[in-house]
């Protein structure tokens, strides 16, 4: 049976509710296009791009939009050349790519913050999911244990943190992607009584400064910034592995970046 | 003459264009009480807060909102422990609160990015002053040793950076707060040619993946990324000087947070 992008495409949204609206597209290609290869990313970056063409595949699910923005806003690049060269690259390829985001993050549980609890080895501590958060409860450990603990686990350089580090905290929240802020955090500190937040992005003067402000009344709260890419990265690895465990005759390949960001 | 928060507030505002819809207002306290000291911050945070009772200040002048949103939405914070005794403790000090966002912003220069420039002591450098960003032609430079530069003039201890950090830099733009996406930003690249961005912050997959595909394809293109608070408290310490000039009876203090977020 020939494996098609369209064949991939209804593995990858099976069972899934269509969202009203969704960024989720073949963004080049045609769904009856057979699949020679699969490469999964956070986002096709240039890198990305280059590697799956080395690797001859074509086919990238990419988590975050190819042209710098959640919704296609490639027209407004107009002449930019970093953009033409990489559409250039693309066309020239003959990669397609589809944009995989609003399905997988409604997978039961999240697909991309499954795969972020399985890179960190705590999928025996899960309490709890729901849409857009993971509630778990740890042996008791510190916020800079658990830093270290995910830094070592992610094979990341550094993260960012907030608050008090030093308390043991045992009940901990884990949003990945842009779901670090105030609205989405506040409330499982305050109302909720999680000891400890990692995410990956937010609003600095939102949740940030919430913590900051605990520190300063002397409650033992804390917060553990991965990087937006960081979060998500493994997310897009777990994917790889399951489509190469359902499609065996395809070669499927996660292609991991450096974190976007040098801390000087 | 008494000099009444109204005082101040038609100072700080005069000459401004209103805004059609403003986030800046009194948020306690009415506009003819005397003022008997002033501090401005970054945001009126806990310690802040603390900081202008002790020194006998009553009232705040902050840039950010004080519960940890851009728009006030503390009714959303309900019985939230942290803003039930931060609330608690504006009261007892009997502390008002003017939040100064959007008039700021939009003094020519804009008096934030104008406060950031007189810190990194470039203000001979800048060649345009535009509402959003301040153009500068600096004396070459890598986009390391700019970040060693603005580390040192800010005292902070660190800070994030993108793309090429070895190639000399010439003409960069400076843009504070939020300002950091890729709308901004990435035309400032593409189509002027600028050689390095130094920002607050900015959604990571906008202008960090482009300048991460920009360092891929061979192009001189950097980023910095100061973080929103340390981008915009040297606006507020400037505005600090120009308070205690124009009114000298007035005791005026700017308070400085340490950076919220601690690399690990």
């Amino acid at each position: 049976m020939t494996i098609t992008f369209g064949t991939i495409i209804d593995w990858l949204t099976a069972g899934i509710p269509a969202p009203e609206q969704t960024v989720d597209r073949l963004e080049t290609g045609a769904p009856e296009t057979e699949v020679r290869g699969i490469v999964t990313a956070f986002t096709a970056s240039q890198y990305v791009i280059e590697q799956a063409a080395a690797l001859g595949a074509n086919l990238i699910i990419s988590h975050e939009g190819v042209y710098y923005s959640h919704h296609d806003q490639r027209e407004q690049l107009g002449n930019d050349p970093v953009y033409r060269q990489k559409s250039a690259l693309i066309a020239e390829a003959q990669i397609s790519i589809y944009r995989f985001h609003d399905y997988v993050h409604r997978y039961t549980p999240d697909g991309i913050t499954e795969g972020l609890i399985t890179a960190l080895g705590w999928q025996e501590y899960v309490t709890e999911h729901r849409p857009a958060v993971s509630l778990l409860t740890l042996p008791p450990m510190t916020a800079r244990e658990a830093a270290e603990h995910v830094k070592s686990k992610l094979q990341i350089a550094y993260v960012r943190a907030a608050g008090d580090l030093s308390t043991a905290c045992r009940t901990i929240g884990i949003l990945v992607g842009y779901r670090g802020g105030g609205q989405q955090v506040i409330p499982l500190y305050g109302e909720e009584g999680l000891d400890l937040i990692i995410a990956g992005e937010g609003p600095e003067w939102e949740t940030p400064e919430y913590v900051r402000d605990a520190l300063q009344q002397g409650r033992s709260k804390a917060l553990i910034m991965l990087g937006h890419a960081e979060s998500e990265a493994p997310g897009m690895k777990l994917l790889a592995e399951r489509l190469a465990a359902q499609f065996p005759a395809v070669p499927v390949h996660f292609i991991p970046e450096r974190p976007v960001f040098e801390v000087i």
